[in-house]
């Protein structure tokens, strides 16, 4: 075993390098969305070009491949749940993964995407996808490189899964999707056939954004995301990127004409930071200091958004601070027409805003959209088109625009191919995992009305983000749940709070 | 000449890759101080320690040595003031002078210096100099070190005034800062026996920081400071940072009850903007490129500070609007009496607030201090005592704690020895370019009055920022106003400012 502790050693040292570098690069991210003034524009790519170039050299360092080709037969991997069969595991699943890229490509790529990002903004502002086409273009002949490039199991989208959610295949995705979406469409239906409509007027009242900024951010303090080690500025696009052991940011947009867009979007993204601040800061830049998968990351998220944030214990508590806050708003609003609101569901154009419920359909037709794109059947002129119709098909609505269609979300631009099936499988195992909890922990109404929201942080920092990449996502869920992801947790949430709302 | 353009480009693409590091390690340097939570400090000595070490690396590539070993021998470094002849002449210099430094040396000022200054802005806020002593104990050995390696002509403090005014020695420094105290000592005796006073107490009324920002950042914008290439945030300490060709960023602090504080830092900032921007963005990274020394650099923050914002053409301009901004403070009161109170001479504890007039004496403090402190002439444990004394002896005034005096500038934390001086000479080129710019352009009273700032900021594009490298500092101001520097037109400037005003 001490023979080879040095090599090990080595291992890590090469390797957390590599992940100092791309923490500044994600630094120069957060700055080119948040500070960056609009002359910068040009040499920030090139900055993040090089680093990006520099990180793949570094994962990409054949000594690493002479490590992992020692350490792999080693004792210290024998365990692969262990830290250090972790470590070796996943790195050498990277190695093997990142050498299949040419240099050449993972630049042109951070180049192609770094501009795409800015033109998207513009184009975004201006309604004008003709404006975004070329150089979206030029993104998905870089994809479509990069899927022949990494080979894949069955279909070219395998490739761009991998990325986000590792190991998962596009056939299980889409027969996942296909079981919610069989669950979900006779409950939209109900519920739209209902006579009780949410009083959704009285979010569109005015809500100052500095009194919002405050709220959201007790909010999310209170929840537990540490400020710290952390902050909360503005963005077109909310997210939360990290940057190191300590510095983990989120972002959001305000809307004063509609609460729910800035607040949930905090409680979103502080979901996130509290799971990058709720991994070890000791295996920092190391699998098992690492996120697991999007799909998990984005349960974290979605469980503060939707199984706490819009929960009755939860406005229990805040409501009555939430009239103070805005009484101009609020006064004489009763807390379960509020509740009602923000729990309302129908069919709606703009994902980020979508609710609990339709939020799915929206992934489904990004999901097929990009498929279809990646296999060159739908050309991007055709776009704005083949939006309409599957909005159309699956939600009963057009978007009037293109701005508020293919170009509301910021993913494509970024090059985040098979990104966005990962936040439907947040939903479900935030579902499943929250289950689990309330068995684990007890009852968590009672302690969301008391504004105890520590018991299932730590709950969720022992469960889920402690063991970082020592299991794989469909591990991990067996492990702390005792079964395989189902949709069923998910349904039975939705049912349990909607029913009621809705007099199903 | 063919044969040579391919080293010669070698040359210029390895200098742009050094250069690009250090513009993001400059980047995450800004953001240390501006956005960084206070978690982020520990990781961020990490990123910039790494980031140090590789332009370091870059910078003394052996390559370099070899291309420029063929190169200064070419006919492309004939003229020494040519775009290749400068950029030859200037990185052989640089070259040569870095590979006396060890990376080891580097890597530690930099963890030293980051770590240096997050303790500093504690110690300060706390008046706590024995919490700072053992960090600028530890980097005060490392400069000594950086002396001892880097060699020096008579006095090792000759090799920390070369990083910031290169050539300059300390001997020469040490005269011509002497010259300009003889000069000025005199007149500030003869203000201070003089009978008017200027009336201070209005700018000490209360100046909210919203209108101040607003305020500030449309002054800069009306002197020529481009905020589309451009921005200004808040810190302890102000500062000016250039991140790309696109992106400089300058930093003030606000205080409500003292109006000069914030505006003329930010005058001082946006003059040091508008040096960087006025650089040719086409040469961004090689000599050309790139400022001459700090002593011009401040020449033009100095001269956009005083000269033009201390002038009465500049309030006639813009004391209407200032009024409007700030009735509260301000109605009824006469421009002359706002006039005299902005130059206002008076010894005073804290060098970025100082007069114009008095402002080289504490330079000189600081000067004398640092040199003995580098040669261990003066333990850091009596410096709070030797600076007492020496204010005393210089200013006729003692700080009543060490936050407003040995402890108020970040200078030392952040391992900048040898930099204080080229504030003074600063203050001598300004009054020499400023004088010359007035034959050449026509009287710029009248200008100023009208609110034109563009022909001035047009001269200096063309005398000062355009040149870059291309000549020494001697030789520019040679160049520039036919006459090597001298105390004179600063001397001449101050006379006919303030001798109207108290009565001379």
């Amino acid at each position: 075993m001490a023979e080879y502790l040095p090599l090990f050693e080595e291992l890590c040292r090469l390797t957390r390098e590599a992940a100092l570098v791309e923490s500044v690069e994600a630094l120069l991210g957060w700055d080119e969305r948040t500070y960056m003034p609009e002359g910068g524009g040009e040499y920030r790519a090139e900055q993040m070009t090089f680093l990006s170039g520099l990180a793949h050299q570094k994962r990409t360092n054949p000594r690493l491949g002479e490590l992992l080709g020692e350490l792999t037969a080693s004792p210290l991997a024998k365990d692969p749940h262990s830290d250090a069969g972790a470590t070796i595991r996943q790195l050498q699943r990277d190695y093997h993964k990142r050498c299949k890229l040419p240099q050449k490509l993972v630049e042109e790529l951070t180049r192609a995407t770094v501009l795409g990002q800015q033109v998207w903004v513009t184009a975004r502002k201006n309604n004008d996808f003709a404006a975004f086409a070329p150089a979206f273009e030029r993104i998905l002949a870089l994809k479509q490189e990069q899927a022949q490039a990494a080979g894949y199991v069955s279909h070219p989208y395998d490739a761009m899964l991998d990325d986000y959610e590792p190991a998962a295949l596009t056939a299980d995705v889409a027969a996942a999707l296909a079981g919610l979406r069989d669950q979900l469409a006779p409950l939209v239906q109900a519920i739209l056939a209902s006579s009780r409509k949410a009083p959704v007027e009285l979010l569109r009242r005015r809500y100052p954004q500095p009194h919002q900024e405050s709220f959201a951010k007790a909010a999310a303090e209170a929840i537990g995301f540490d400020f710290r080690r952390g902050r909360l500025d503005v963005t077109h696009h909310p997210f939360c990127s990290g940057h190191g052991p300590g510095d983990c940011r989120i972002t959001t947009r305000y809307d004063e004409w509609f609460f729910p867009s800035a607040f949930f979007g905090v409680l979103h993204e502080a979901g996130h930071g509290i799971y990058d601040q709720g991994l070890r800061a000791d295996q920092f830049g190391l699998p098992p200091g690492s996120y697991l998968s999007l799909g998990i990351h984005e349960s974290q998220s979605r469980m503060w958004e939707n199984l706490v944030g819009r929960s009755l214990p939860f406005w229990k508590r805040f409501f009555p601070k939430l009239q103070e806050a805005f009484h101009e708003s609020l006064t004489g609003v009763a807390l379960e027409d509020f509740f009602f609101a923000i729990n309302h569901v129908a069919p709606s154009l703009i994902r980020v805003e979508a609710d609990e419920a339709t939020y799915n359909l929206h992934i489904i037709v990004r999901f097929e959209l990009e498929q279809a794109l990646l296999t060159g059947d739908l050309p991007v002129s055709d776009l704005p088109g083949a939006w309409r119709e599957k909005y159309h098909s699956y939600l009963g609505i057009e978007p009037p625009d293109d701005a508020s269609g293919c170009l509301q979300d910021i993913h494509w631009s970024a090059g985040l191919f098979g990104y966005f099936p990962t936040y439907a499988l947040g939903n479900l195992y935030a579902a499943q995992f929250f289950a689990q909890a309330e068995r684990d922990v007890g009852p968590l109404a009672p302690q969301f009305e008391a504004g105890e929201f520590a018991p299932l942080k730590t709950w969720l920092a022992e469960k889920i983000h402690h063991p970082g990449q020592c299991y794989t996502a469909a591990e991990l869920v067996q492990r702390v749940t005792g079964a395989p992801l189902s949709h069923e947790p998910l349904i039975r949430s939705l049912k349990a709070k909607l029913a009621p709302l809705y007099g199903l």
